[in-house]
């Protein structure tokens, strides 16, 4: 907005004109940009001093008026009219004073002052909003900035010329004051821009104050959903991951989300996923934000594979330059904290890409410590994997959005139950899902049915089935179980008909410590390329066993260049063994990595005979332990 | 349309006032919505009661003047002036009598009433239609309602607010009464909706008889290509499915078909996608029309995927979330019968997805029976592979769009030959494509280059560069002609080039039935991921010592855990063989399947030689059949 | 631009009227479309005939006035007052005279005259362009063509109706005048067309002729980067294949770069993709031309498979029909000069798709003749491949863009050192690149750097991350330094992983010609499916062993069906050895090629003892040359 052209003159004001002359009064809003010269302006004198005195426009706009341009005399407070003298380079400001014989006062404003929350309600309006740039995006016709006030991200058009940048020195991260008129499109509300300014000292410094004061980015307080002293532990850190993803939400910056692709990897990020849109949906006016805001993608294999992080990361460099999006922050859900992620945490080193991990695998913590913004994980806090991803994760969604809990209660059970957690805790998260109608044997299916799912759909986030089969942000209850039905259905008869071939060839041994040891070449053994794969084929093949006998019981699936490890039983502590192999075995290319009871192991075809035996001595050493147990939950 | 504002008064009428008092006459088509309180009607009375009159204002809009409302007196046919009294929540309509010294009479009409054929020539005219709504998009702009009247689909944008959904009561499948502007847009022709009512009752039913009466899904009623008795016995089933797909595309659903990717499969499903692509543009108004409702994917194995099947239902979830099509009937050519397909049409039970199945290979009727909404195959009717899909997807085509005829007379001939159909009918097929200029080797030439083409084209459909080799909605013969050369001369290359490693390791034995077996290890002794793949490499092994020995000859060409199998003079029903195998062969892992002659088997790779010798005994007592052949066509 | 109706009137001119007669005036550009029949023109008498005078109008428009139709007598150069009196279908013109009393004269003309370059200038005035349509785009709104002038494409808008072609008779390729105004459209300038007429004749002539004379895709004349005489042969070449570039970008026709995914194939690309993009945004105006006409795909194997070449293909004959897009010229980039590639370039024969190569590796001339347009490679002129391929890209991407000269100075010292190249003009390339802050083993980090990233990108062009290992437009240095260092690292440290377990297994021996032959088993021995891959892993083998024996020495690391050879001190000849391979092991299925120190065998995998004993065989009688090596470079 700035002062309305034609109405004034020249500054030969005491001629004889039928006109009275305009003065405008600025409201406080205003800043320099809506001063032109040659117009009149009322304003108040805040200082005295031997040179002149200091008169205020606005709250932004004051400068001097120097004796030499001073008619009348005047004391702090008075009012007194005056035109623009000069603008100096270094910002300041002077007047001269002016009088009238006859004139008339005209308000001038940046109008009302809106926020994100209020400017609905201003359609029409000459309006006027303080905040940060946090994105912006040149289109065919106008260019959109996103402008981020305390607790909502507002689009705001300024148009220049079509497909050309308008206001070029305002760039992302600026705090700004733009003045426009709220207007309703595609169904959302945004602000055209007269202008935009930006805001220095301390009128930044009330913006950014602002901010903080409304404190959007604070999870909200929830209860949690069980009493669990050892969940409690983590609670703080969970916390630090809902305010970052709050933050990182109203920044503008995009989050890219990379998550384990099995049950529990799921239910960590499909709630997250459904309380980031809700929230991104509460606080950006754009409705394809939650599109461009968030990303969730499945990982094959259990950590962050250096393909991946590859093509995410070039992905991120182009749509920064496409579509002037800032770089990601990449969270990993049921990954991310081992050794083996570190290589591609190091590739994003040198951009500004933060990373968060919240995981449950037995971790290196060293190695991610300072690559990773935050990493949550349970054995940190002496805890162990029988706290799941996706219990952590409903928390950090419900104090992203809380009234996504009503839909996520089930979920927990899912999760535990998906990674066979024989937490003392689940049997408070099962009642928890049996007051939603779940009962145990369906949560199972369910994880069952998940993991069944995403075997099929591969690199394809799957989006659609995935909500419909763990029945968060599905709206029709009773497809969830026909689906859930029918993909148990299936996934059992697969399992079947793999283990009908597989059995047949599984052999057995006792070890030294008397353990069960069961074998079999899953590669040779059992179909390909079909589900399930080798290591849950051997998942099942170790249940059945374990059932068969009770005793303590390994079982060792191996194809030509890989092993894959469950364990009853028996403390295995598989990332020691591998340590060792690769000492023991030279030339073997041992890698892998694990928790206590369930692992895998890669080495070169060559080499498995000497691996594989060496592994098996190992075996006959370990402690019996009958606590400790892969399959515990599932075989009751 | 409704009655125009401002130019009546507010019922004191016989007051003294300059302009007459205009009297407003609905046109036959007007709704409940064209008419507002506080205007004068003219209407017709239909029917004297005791307590009053039955009054007409159009065909759906009567009503009763009661005896207290009533001025005159009047019989059936009279003319009577009216306002509106009441209308009560069971749709009941009551009028009150109106006299006036002076008034117009003003025609108020929804237009002409126009169908899909008759509203391009209304352009600039107000009209009505009726119909059903078929799609409803959101757009940046107005809201986009795709309506279907007896014969073809008009999209009619109501506009409410940008990106604001317009009428958010019209509901898919709602039949209504759109009135509104005809207008050109992008080069067709769309309503500019001014009102949508709902159709109900009487209504609704004379819009849907209507849709029935005309019978745009009937399929047009061709002539054979050929005189073929076996084939006719097909017929309505073939009608079936034509039908099916008429009317799929008319209600907006879009079609996904999913085509095995060799010969016949291209010969099945290029000639089907071409006559839709022509039916679509001639029934929808739409120019993007025929893009969104239609979809070709070939499928690399002979059976329904998992991993395809999972990904389509996602796929079509979020097109329907997206874009607000309806889930998509899916079309399986050449492909589909098999016991092998259940678990893939078992993921679509639960939804709203209609499955349609052509083929020939040998089915499993029971398998698929109840999963489908229609099975058709040869041997359904005690025929069998030798009426091709090709040859039937041809007809079923011609029932969709006759004019498609003069572009296919040869594709029959070229899908009997890709898959050795030795049917009789053959030599009419051949002589058909003969007047078109297709000798047989040509015929056999462009089978060979489309099997070429689409192994490397893998997953994509490759539609320019099949159209062009197939000579189907291509519109450069020479250019055809080229491409088939060369594409012929580098498959028939690169065929020598394995042969020639491949020969070399063939070994030779002689069952006790009399039969030729000839061994050959594919995976060691041939070329790998190249053209050709084994199961052709395998069979162009098989055409060799066919043409050497003329003997009843089997061979098998085997990999780590698959063998493929051919055969000509020996019965060895493959379907048989593998119940038997999974039986016999404890651990083995077999499953498989195919045509009498043709077929392969999977089994898991530890147990192949168990399983091959096991075959290869169940061979030796096959009976010998000098008329049965996999090459007798090819050979000759 | 047509004349202003409703001025004139219907020929009855001696009339008494109040206005005089408007007599147009036609400028020079006029043409026979800015004629109206029934309006008056002032024409010059060019020529006198016995029966008549001929009358110019314009420089295209001429014709004559018969002696029955002409009132006074005149001399060449007088004016005469004409009315159009016919056009005959061999396009003669013919005039009638007229006098008039009074009259008024009115200067008509296609407006001044602009080229792409002056275009902007004139935004706001009507304009006339003349130059050949090189792109045809229908849009939802306008008719987009894209006119070629001498120098510069510029777009220009004609508007029919919404979505409909205007102007259908205009066609690729016609040489136009183009008349309407001058308007800048989101940040570009274009024209919106009045009228299009096309130019035939010698009005074609003298377009065309401009197009030769201002030379645009004549090479920039560059001076060499260093003073090298074996490359100096090359650069007739090198500019052959800039001005085909150039020409190219003008005709509108899209470039599709095929580039082998190497440091010396990324050296070869980067720098051409770059320059093209200069070029292209300096002579089109839509600022999406650059997306539009230039795409780089690394491709995974050696040479151009059948695979990629057919969806290649494919693509192109789609964007041929959806975007209106002319079909792509390849450029084939440190491939593409082999007997291998031939399959591939069969493929596209028959489309109008030329092929340009430029490559380093030992080639089959004979192949590959008459299937390209031009086959750059130094073996052709007695050099060899240490002339590789990334330098000769440079120069032709400076000969393109000569602006890009000092963004590349240190790239053909990365490509040589990438590729091993011993040249003597090493050390010149070498002081180029210090002189830019680069030292050796730095240069050496970046190829090694790519050769990672290109690793884990497969199929992706990965343009930003390329961009910044390589330095080549890339904002930010000291990012790309924090890049190289980084992956850098990360390639030592898979590389030293590999090697852990690899060189435990490698055996090794002595050839009777003195030569160390080390032999691996890269498939049994080493890591799969990650970085290096079983060519690298044998290479840095090979650098190993070289270091330690000094001697003659040839590595082979083989897998199931392939074997990687590399030599220093011996000269193998490898596609000498295929040849005679494949004569002496019937069966062995083997191919293959590459230089004489460096290739790759394939076989088919039951053949490997037969193929390596018989290769080993052949190394053991081959000729020491102390000079030949594959690794001099590096291992210094």
């Amino acid at each position: 907005m700035s002062t309305p052209n034609g109405t004034g003159d020249d500054g030969t004001d005491f001629a004889d004109s039928d006109e009275p002359t305009t003065v405008y009064d600025l409201a406080a809003g205003c800043t320099l940009d809506d001063i032109d010269s040659g117009e009149k302006y009322v304003g108040t004198v805040n200082g005295v001093v031997e040179y002149g005195v200091f008169v205020d426009l606005s709250e932004s706009v004051s400068g001097l008026v120097h004796s030499s341009n001073l008619i009348g005399s005047y004391d702090v407070g008075d009012e007194v009219i005056v035109e623009l003298a000069e603008v100096r380079p270094d910002g300041d400001v002077s007047f001269t004073e002016v009088q009238l014989a006859d004139y008339v006062r005209e308000q001038v404003g940046p109008g009302q002052e809106v926020t994100g929350e209020t400017l609905p309600d201003a359609v029409g309006d000459e309006v006027h909003l303080d905040g940060k740039v946090v994105q912006i995006k040149q289109t065919g016709g106008p260019t959109i900035f996103q402008v981020r006030t305390a607790s909502a991200v507002v689009p705001c058009a300024a148009f220049e010329e079509a497909g050309v940048r308008a206001y070029p020195d305002i760039e992302l991260d600026d705090v700004v004051r733009i003045s426009g008129t709220a207007e309703t499109r595609e169904g959302y509300t945004q602000i055209e821009v007269d202008s935009i300014a930006t805001l220095d000292g301390e009128a930044r410094e009330t913006v950014t104050e602002r901010f903080e004061k409304a404190g959007p980015a604070t999870p909200a307080d929830v209860e949690p959903l069980i009493d669990w002293p050892a969940f409690e532990k983590l609670r703080g850190d969970l916390q630090t991951v809902a305010a970052r993803l709050r933050e990182t939400v109203l920044e503008g910056r995009p989050i890219r989300m990379r998550h384990h692709a099995d049950g529990d990897g799921l239910c960590a990020s499909v709630p997250l996923q459904y309380a980031l849109e809700q929230f991104i949906e509460a606080t950006w006016e754009d409705p394809e934000a939650p599109r461009h805001l968030l990303k969730r993608l499945p990982s094959k294999a259990p950590f962050y594979e250096l393909e991946d992080v590859t093509r995410d990361l070039n992905f991120a460099l182009e749509n920064r330059k496409r579509h002037g999006q800032k770089l990601p922050l990449f969270l990993m859900l049921d990954n991310g904290s081992t050794e083996e992620d570190t290589p591609a945490y190091r590739n994003l080193t040198h951009y500004d890409v933060p990373i968060l991990v919240v995981d449950h695998h037995h971790p290196d913590p060293e190695a991610v410590e300072g690559l990773v913004e935050k990493h949550v994980n349970p054995y940190l806090y002496d805890e162990d994997y029988r706290i799941t991803t996706g219990m952590m994760s409903v928390e950090i969604a419900r104090m992203i959005a809380p009234d996504v809990t009503d839909d996520l209660r089930h979920v927990p059970a899912v999760a535990g139950l998906a990674d066979r957690s024989d937490a003392d805790a689940m049997d408070e998260y099962l009642a928890l899902a049996s007051e939603e109608g779940y009962d145990k044997h369906r949560l199972v299916d369910i994880g069952e049915a998940l993991d069944y799912a995403t075997y099929w759909l591969k690199y394809n986030d799957g989006r659609e089935l995935v909500n419909d089969l763990l029945n968060v942000n599905c709206d029709d209850t009773e497809r969830h179980e026909r689906l859930v039905d029918l993909f148990t259905e299936r996934a059992e008869r697969d399992v079947e008909t793999q283990l009908d071939a597989a059995l047949e060839h599984v052999t057995r041994e006792e070890l030294d410590n008397g353990a069960h040891l069961y074998r079999i070449d899953v590669e040779s053994h059992a179909r390909r390329f079909t589900y399930p794969a080798p290591g849950k084929t051997t998942g099942k093949i170790h249940d059945k066993k374990v059932e068969e006998t009770g005793d303590p019981v390994i079982t060792i699936g191996y194809g030509p260049d890989f092993a894959v490890l469950r364990s009853d039983g028996v403390r295995l502590d598989i990332p020691e063994m591998v340590a060792e192999l690769q000492a023991e075995v030279p030339g073997g290319g041992v890698s892998g990595g694990g928790h206590l009871v369930v692992g895998s192991i890669k080495f070169v075809s060559g080499m498995r005979e000497a691996v594989v035996d060496a592994l098996v001595e190992k075996m006959a050493d370990a402690e019996i332990d009958e606590d400790l147990g892969s399959s515990a939950v599932i075989s009751e």
